[in-house]
């Protein structure tokens, strides 16, 4: 099979390239001096390749091809190769990375994606809205009343705060039921189809018990930080779940691995539905550029994977509507939490204009 | 309870660091402005407090008072609550973090500790030996030759590489009773003692089977990445194993969170009994001030927790045993991997060499 190719930023000189390139290619696959291997195959088969090397004004980029039979084509240990000991060296950046179709191949992706999202909020030709239930230590009465609140107003998606998980002023089995409950009667009373994602969080036991209520109660979208469950558990909970998955970029340490690698292409290969990602201008410093990138890694064709839909979120405000519009287009869903909240008694009114600015763009 | 006091360098001025550290307060707890919580008792008892801002040049650090409550106890939404949303800010690190006794009463820790592994390996007043099965990609029958040459040298622990996992070249269902049987007639040839310690890795079901081999053959020791695995899977893997559990670094890209925080606080609190981590001087470029510091952190007294056992490794050789001995002292793994295999075929000869080294100390 061909190679993965797999882009690092290395900050360090010019001449020390070619001798930072090697070690790095050891170190990401056999972990040992190549020339201490005696067996012929795994210095050509196993041990990653050089593919190029791009010097820059104090960096360079190192393109290594690192052989798809090392990572068990399994998750862990695909980002074990990818980023698991360079992790550890602060001069480095995973920058990139592209796969060979067949090994694309043996992942599934997003089982949802843009389509399954509109179908399931029935949002056609515009941008999704979403908002966020905060803060966390309200009492559950107090969320599932701002779920009504949101849902009333039109919103297509309300997410769990990523803060609120499972704990005792608002714990998974009372809140789930209690929120989704609220939602169900907002719809009937106003024809509409807003739908909840409960964030989803713990070890394996607890990731089913979640699943099993939120299949009882009707749940239709769940919300995940892969990088805290574990992007294995974050992969094996989508196989019994059969709803769409909202992926949260908390624990991404995202500055190490290049937004748009981690939170485009990679989960986007592990089944994220819906990518979450900070917009620029927010609490975050990703650039424009950055966040276009995001969203266009998320969406653009990539063998058999359906695309993600694009979440920028963090900081937004109502009156950036426009502008995120006319930057991500139409398959997004626009998140703002805290810039609805703010509006304090005037929430309904906020959420509304919310509402109606993506349902005019 | 009294808070977790969770300690944040920031890399801006002074004269922002009152206003950076109050939006820090919000993004680590409620994620939304605080005056717009309407809730008093939100906002005394779940919004982070601000304990302390420490001004030095060209950074501040700031001691954050998170609520117990907030994390509900589990170990995904601790990491959360501590590095969630600020693992995507650059400019902020995480650099300590210290628990209420009540709250450390939540986890177990090590469940054989410094202790456990002395009893399994029977090594008592010295350091114990380690070294690493490489490269992958080698044959089942080549790894399990090398680990006969490591056992009969007399070494403590031979672990597998941190790369090699759960792949074609040497599935885990294949390799680990052949190493693992390799090493047994090994110890009955000398009366030796060596433990094998197979990689983990995967999601809960891969884990499951994992365990499942590991016990019928016999394995003693087991090798996980937390991070790559997912901490809250870490902590389950532990309660079926019945085994000490060394912890291994991949993926925990450190610079972003504090070395000593993260290998030595975190990992001893999720139960690693052992815990890799770089040594000084080697690929990696740990200070020897960091490196000390995550061994006494794993090992210093910690209310009912046992204490980790320090595994300094990453480049060593044989000729640094004595400054690692006088510097780590008795209380430590030794861990020489590719250092030994460089020797070809002379690897009997150095590994002999490393456990002589090691005994004399």
């Amino acid at each position: 099979m061909e190679r993965i190719l797999a882009t690092y930023r290395i900050t360090a000189s010019e001449s020390e390239s070619r001798v930072r390139a090697e070690a790095l290619a050891a170190e990401q696959s056999v972990e040992m001096p190549v020339a201490a291997i005696g067996d012929e195959r795994v210095r050509d088969e196993v041990v990653a390749s050089v593919e190029a090397i791009r010097p820059h004004a104090g960096y360079f980029d190192v393109v290594l091809g690192i052989a798809p039979s090392t990572t068990g084509a399994e998750p862990s240990q695909l980002m074990n190769m990818l980023f698991g000991n360079c992790s550890l060296q602060p001069e480095v950046e995973l920058i990139d990375v592209r796969f060979p179709a067949a090994f694309t191949a043996r992942f599934r992706g997003p089982r949802f994606g843009v389509a399954g999202l509109r179908e399931a909020t029935g949002v056609h030709g515009r941008p999704l809205t979403c908002t966020a239930l905060k803060p966390q230590g309200s009492s559950v009465e107090h969320l599932a009343h701002l779920a009504r609140t949101f849902a009333l107003a039109g919103l297509d998606v309300i997410k769990d705060d990523h803060g609120i998980a499972d704990q005792a002023d608002h714990p998974f089995a009372k809140r789930v039921p209690a929120v989704q409950r609220a939602i169900a009667e907002a719809n009937r009373e106003t024809g509409g189809n807003t739908l909840y994602a409960p964030t989803f969080s713990g070890g394996s036991r607890a990731l089913a018990e979640q699943s099993r209520i939120a299949r009882e109660h009707g749940v239709r979208l769940a919300l995940v930080a892969p990088l805290l469950v574990g992007i294995p558990a974050f992969v094996e909970l989508q196989e019994g779940l059969g709803i769409p998955v909202m992926a949260h970029p908390a624990f991404a340490g995202a500055s190490r691995i290049a937004p748009p690698a981690l939170l485009g292409t990679l989960l986007r290969l592990f089944g994220a539905d819906a990518v979450i990602f900070p917009n620029h201008g927010g609490r975050f410093s990703y650039s424009r550029e950055t966040c276009l990138e995001i969203a266009r890694r998320a969406r653009e064709p990539w063998e058999n994977l359906r695309p993600s839909l694009p979440v920028p979120a963090g900081g937004m405000g109502v009156e950036r509507v426009g502008e995120m519009v006319s930057g991500y287009g139409e398959d997004t869903m626009l998140l703002i939490g805290g810039g609805l909240l703010t509006a304090r008694e005037h929430l309904a009114e906020r959420s509304r204009e919310f509402v109606r600015a993506v349902r005019g763009t």
